[in-house]
Parts: C-alpha cells; sequence; structure tokens
C-alpha cells in the first residue's frame, strides 16, 4: 500500500532542481522501500521562462505564491527561497494552512524559529529543517534524535565551504586571499558578492540553530560573535603552521552550566586534529558530549544532490511521521532553564607584531600581556628584518578575550605593531 | 506531564553499569526536556555479591530471567549480555511477551536480525540496535532516517577499536603486533582472548548489520570475508607508508546494482584519506551515497558511557515513538530485490616479496602477474640482501581477487617467496 504525498515548491534554484531531480530517479525506490510516493503539484518560480535544465509537466510552474501555500491539496511546502523575506511570511502562511514546512533556509529559521514552530505545533504540522545546516550532514537530526541522553559542552563546526575551501588553498599552496577568492567565484564556489560567507554571517547562522538544538535553550543569531576571513594573509597561516596549528574558520559554541558563548571566527587548531584536516568545500562538525564523548561528522555541506539529499530525508519523516516533534528550544517543561550569554570568554591567542629591533622592546610587549594577567605561552622572532623591524609572534596560554582586548590596546604600536590576532583552541 | 516507563536489564557489565549510571545522572534533564522517565525496575544478574560499584536498590537485582522477561510491568528490555546465546532467546522472549527491545548486542542481532524483527513487528513493539554498531555514532539511526534518499553504493568502516588501536600504534612508533597487543590488554583495550576483535570477527558481525540496512536487503554475516591483523608486520607498515599509505583493518561494503561485497581484511588506504586519520580506540563510517555524496561518521565504538549515550538515545526514541518503523532489510513491498553476493571483487594488491637477487627474477614475478591479466602499477625493490635475497614490493593496477590468488599460487616460492599480501583501496 503506498500512501501519495503532494507537495509544493517555493523556489527553484539549484536545490530546489536537485530534490526534483532526485525524486525523479529515486523516487520508486522511495515507494518500494518506504510506501511513500511525492508528487510535486506546483513550483513557484520568479520567472517562468528561465531554463532549469528540467522538463516541467504543464501547469507546475507558477508565478503566484497563492498556488502552492493555499492550494488544499498540497500537504507539504519545502522552501528554497533563501533569505529573510519572504519566506519567512511564506513558510509562516503554509505553517498556518495546515501544511507541514521542509526548509534549507538558515537565515529564515535561525531569526524566526521560535514564531515557526509554534504555528507548527499549533496546526500539528511538521517542521523540518536539515538542509539549512551543513547539507547532507545528518546533523540536525542527530542532535534531535541519537544524542540526547547527552549534556552537550562544547561544538566546533567548519559550516561553511566556500571558507573552507579558500583557506585550505592558502595553506596547501601558500596562495593570498584575493586571488583564492577570485578563483573561487569562477568555479562557483562562492557567490559574486561573497560578504555572507566571507564575513562569517552564514556561518553565524548556522551556529545558532546547532547551539540552540545542542544546548535546549534559544541562542539567537545576534548573540553570535561574528569575525570573517577577509584580513587573513598567508604570512599568519605559515606562521601557525611552524607553531604545528592550522587555521580554519570555526563556529564555535561551549556551555558550561547555563553560560553559553558562540563565536565564529579564525581559529588556530592543532594540526592533528580531526577538523584540521576536514579540507576543500568540506563542512565538519566537531561536538563533545558528556556520554558520547568526542565525535565528528563530515560531509558535503551544499551542492544540489547533497542538499535535496537532506530535503528528501525530510519529507520522508515527515511523511512517516505520525506524530511530529518539536525540539524544545524553549525549554516548557522547564522553563527555569534560560541560558546566559558569555562574551569574556577564555582561549589562547596567536598574535603577530611587527616590532622595533632595538633593546628593551620585547619587554615592553612583554609587560602589557602581564599588566592584564595574561601568560605567555611561546614568543618567536623571525629574524629577518624590515626597514628596522622584525616579525615577534606571540602565542599566549589561556587569556581572557576583554583582558586581551586591553592588553593589545595597551601596545605602544611604534614599539610593537599588531599586524594580527587570531584566536587558538587547544583541544 | 511525563510519561513513566519501566524497563529491565538483562545483564549489567561495562556498559550495563554505563546506563544505570547515565540515567541515574541525567535521568531529571530527559524528564524535563522530553517529559519521560525511566525506572529500571529489575537486573538480571549471574551473581548477586559480584561488585559493579553501583549501590542497586533492595530487590532490583536478581539472578531469574523471568523475573525480567515475564514482568507486565516491565514495557521495554535492555539487553547487555553479548554473544549469540542465551541473549537471542531472551531477546525474542521478550518481544514475544509485548516488551520493546533495546540492544547493543552485534552478534545476536546479525545472526538473527530477521526473527527478531518478525517477532516486534507481530507484537507492534519496538526493537533498537543503535549500540551494537560503532557505540555513540549514529550511524544506524542516520542510515535508517537520514539517508533513505540515497542510492548508498559504498560503506568504509573502523568499526573496532580494538584493532584500531593495535595498528595506530604499530604504525606510528614502529612497533611490533605481540608487543602492542599485551600492552592493550594490560589497559583493557584487547580482552584477554583477543581473537573476535584481532581476527575480524567482530568488524563482521558489525558490517554485515551496516550493509543489511544500508543495501535494504539481507547481508548474511556468513557472506562476509574475513581476515584479522594477526599476520601484519611492521616491516608492511612501513613498506605502505613510504608508499603513501597507511594501513587499516576495513570493514568494506559495495553494491553494484544488485551485486554486493562485502570483507574485512587489512587494507591499505591513502594517507590523506579521512579514515587514515580515525587513530586510537576511535571508530569512524565513511560512506558514499548517490545524492549525499561521501560522507564519515567518526567517534568513540565502544567503552561505558558513549554505549550508554546510543542505548539512552534508543531508549527516548523507543518511547517517543507513537508507531515504530521496521527498517526493510527484507523488501517486503519490491520482493524482487534480492542481493547476489560477489566473492570475486576488483582492487589493487600490494604484495611483499623475498625474491632471489638474480638476473631473470623479475621478469619471473612479472610473468605471473601477467598471465592472470594482473597489470602492475608500481615496483620497489629494496637494495639490501639478506641471505642473497632483496625484498620485492609490487603494487598492482585492479585486478581481481580470484586472478590474483592463482598468479600467487603460480609463484615460484624458491625464486620469490611470498611474505605479505594486502588489499589496496583507492579512493
Amino acid at each position: 500500500m503506498i500512501k501519495d504525498i503532494t507537495i509544493g515548491f517555493l523556489g527553484c534554484g539549484n536545490v530546489g532542481s536537485g530534490v526534483w531531480r532526485l525524486l525523479e530517479g529515486f523516487g520508486e525506490d522511495i515507494a518500494h522501500r518506504a510506501g511513500l510516493r511525492f508528487h510535486i503539484k506546483k513550483v513557484l518560480v520568479r520567472s517562468l521562462d528561465k531554463q532549469r535544465g528540467i522538463t516541467f509537466p504543464e501547469g507546475v510552474l507558477t508565478i503566484k505564491p497563492d498556488d502552492v501555500l493555499n492550494d488544499p491539496e498540497i500537504q507539504m511546502v519545502v522552501e528554497f527561497l533563501g533569505g529573510e523575506q519572504p519566506a519567512y511570511d511564506w513558510m509562516l502562511r503554509a505553517l498556518n494552512n495546515g501544511k507541514t514546512v521542509v526548509t534549507a533556509n538558515k537565515v529564515a529559521f535561525a531569526l524566526h524559529w521560535h514564531e515557526l514552530q509554534k504555528a507548527a505545533k499549533k496546526q500539528e504540522v511538521g517542521l523540518y529543517y536539515e538542509a539549512a545546516v551543513c547539507g547532507a550532514i545528518p546533523i540536525i537530526h542527530s542532535l534531535e534524535e541519537s544524542l540526547q541522553a547527552n549534556r552537550i559542552d562544547k561544538i566546533y563546526g567548519i559550516v561553511n565551504g566556500t571558507t573552507n575551501y579558500i583557506l585550505t588553498r592558502m595553506s596547501k599552496n601558500a596562495e593570498d586571499y584575493s586571488l583564492v577568492l577570485k578563483d573561487a567565484q569562477r568555479l562557483g564556489l562562492a557567490e559574486p558578492d561573497p560578504a555572507a560567507d566571507v564575513e562569517g554571517l552564514d556561518a553565524a547562522y548556522k551556529l545558532s540553530i546547532l547551539a540552540s538544538l545542542a544546548f535546549h535553550g534559544r541562542v539567537p543569531f545576534e548573540d553570535v560573535y561574528v569575525e570573517g576571513i577577509t584580513h587573513i594573509s598567508k604570512e599568519d597561516i605559515r606562521c601557525g603552521q611552524e607553531l604545528g596549528y592550522t587555521l580554519k574558520l570555526l563556529a564555535i559554541a561551549k556551555r558550561n552550566g547555563l553560560e553559553v558563548e558562540t563565536r565564529v571566527h579564525p581559529t588556530f587548531i592543532r594540526s592533528d586534529h580531526p577538523l584540521a584536516n576536514v579540507s576543500g568545500s568540506f563542512n565538519a562538525v566537531y561536538l563533545h558530549g558528556h556520554a558520547c564523548k568526542e565525535m565528528m561528522f563530515l560531509g558535503r555541506g551544499a551542492g544540489d544532490m547533497p542538499t535535496a539529499s537532506a530535503i528528501v530525508s525530510d519529507l520522508e519523516r515527515a511523511a512517516s511521521a505520525c506524530q511530529h516533534q518539536y525540539p524544545t528550544f524553549q525549554n516548557e517543561l522547564n522553563p527555569r532553564v534560560a541560558l546566559r550569554h558569555n562574551t569574556d570568554w577564555q582561549c589562547p591567542f596567536y598574535i603577530r607584531m611587527l616590532a622595533k629591533d632595538a633593546p628593551g622592546v620585547l619587554s615592553r610587549v612583554a609587560k602589557c600581556f602581564a599588566d592584564e594577567n595574561v601568560s605567555i605561552a611561546a614568543v618567536q622572532q623571525n629574524g629577518q628584518r624590515n626597514n628596522g623591524r622584525v616579525a615577534l609572534v606571540v602565542i599566549t596560554h589561556q587569556a581572557s578575550e576583554k583582558a586581551m582586548q586591553r592588553a593589545i590596546a595597551a601596545l605602544d604600536q611604534d614599539i610593537a605593531k599588531l599586524e594580527s590576532i587570531i584566536r587558538v583552541e587547544e583541544e
């Protein structure tokens, strides 16, 4: 006995086309195995004329949102629009019209999770979002249904393929940022306007979702500290490599009791850490739970078919669920759980300066750190002079973010000019 | 509103104690978050006197299986006995008595999955087994509910922590097998009788489960080719390293149409492959699906708390399921799917010989390979003579297993004595 499910698409770009093709090519397997057959009744597009490499049956394409949102036959809506609006409004309308929503939209979801979930719960329909974070990697579902017996205290994610591709090339071939970015754009691995990726925003949306789910409490996007990779020089990457570190744009979330820190920034990690070997456009999420201990998920974080893999898996789960689950990111059973946001985290720091090559300089630099109780773990001075200046690299022990910022502010730039400061995670 | 669930344990060793402690320490969190509270009513043990580091309430421990199996109050039975019997009989009885079963037992499960699932279906109760494969890693649940939209064609698993620990030490420190094994036994990482691990059987049970699930068809344990690591020399590991390979005990399953090959054996993989960096007692499963592409799961494959993490997650899922799912490893909707077992797989081979250092030897060796259509990719001859013999290492291109065995059989051992033959996977 096969159950028929009628679905509608909001948007049909890269990923939407991937879902169409996956259901076309693999739909019979799903029907035979799971007893589910998906019919795509309507696909909302901006233009009926655009070439998509797909032959849609007569009448499927539409430019009217209501054809998807108000059709009572459509049971599930898959949203591929991206961005906050109109995606959020339309998802909300779909839910309020009693339709299950499956989305790949990290922005609208990170910003409006609570409202969307409320609507879904009220209507007793499903809300699925595996594809919004890390493409094919089943990290959402694993956090929801496989790691629930854990107090998760740490998440390190490489959740943006574009920046990981750029940093991998810069690391392996000692290439310049701007050159690799241009190449990535040419290859379709970076957008014409790369800001959302290279400035870390994309990663921050995903981290907000991951941390909320892992910590069972709301971790708003606005609370995530964000720093991108646009200022990264190959010089820093090389210095780090010599010290045994690999540079990654990490999305970091830590929980200690009710205190939570969330930050996205370039990070030096030990080169033998499993994340250090995650190269190119791959994504990975590394986490630690009090029972499961260390765990890592690695896979394709983007691309039409990998993302479609997550979407269709959500469709199948939604269709076989006889009761949808709503993760308790706002804990109704235990309202005392109110996470506190910590902005003064502790970590070691890597600082590269151009220092005057004169007696007493190191001591004056060291004093700035000592005055703020920042303890130095290693100092490396590069012999090569450049206009009477030498490169001075300092690695600190664990230090408070704010103390470190004060120490840096106190540096006499005439004596030691700050070139870069990069946070380190020792694991 | 909190739902109370009464459970019973069959056995209470390392993992059972872990589950007890996890529920004791984290049970309130689960109650608050998921609205579920688990009560452990009975724990079957062999001896009431054994010290377990846990203070059980009066009357919980029992030596009578019926106290668990026949108690109508017990809704779920968790099985920790290990081994085929009596675990299988008792799980079957629990299911037939209308109890959901959660098990960590790869042996009983791999051998009797079909019968257990039949009983579970008939009684409409759950049968959960995440902990049977790779401890905390949610590979079972991911195959069941996150990767269903994929035609999975390849699985490479490092699914046995003991052998991975031994091979990692042999690789990193050039230590001898027997010495590392003794150390592993001393550290509790290998059993006093290590046969099931080092001879590859443990991995083969797990592979049978993984492959059945991934390929949606029965892949019996008996069909898995098994070769352990007892014959591995540090000499081979070193030769492989020089050629850019790392040695791992891989559990390999491949599917091509309806043809399936499953094998567990020491394998050379490229040292930059993600699996090559999985070190110590970690487990990992690397797979490829037609939509998700490459994916890897890494984590703790054993240990009390990691395994307990998987068990308690299964308990939660079982308790919140309003309808249990039964993976279609025997495809009822499409009975035409009958997987065929292929024993003549293709792969490159590494062969190390001690060859006579005399004119014409290489040509005679090469002829044995050529006669069987085995094409040579690389030859390395070690200059050092030993009793008039030199080490000769040959790497072949893709070759058929059977052709390779015939080529080896045709070698004149007086001319080139076979020292070792190790399969290679190029990815």
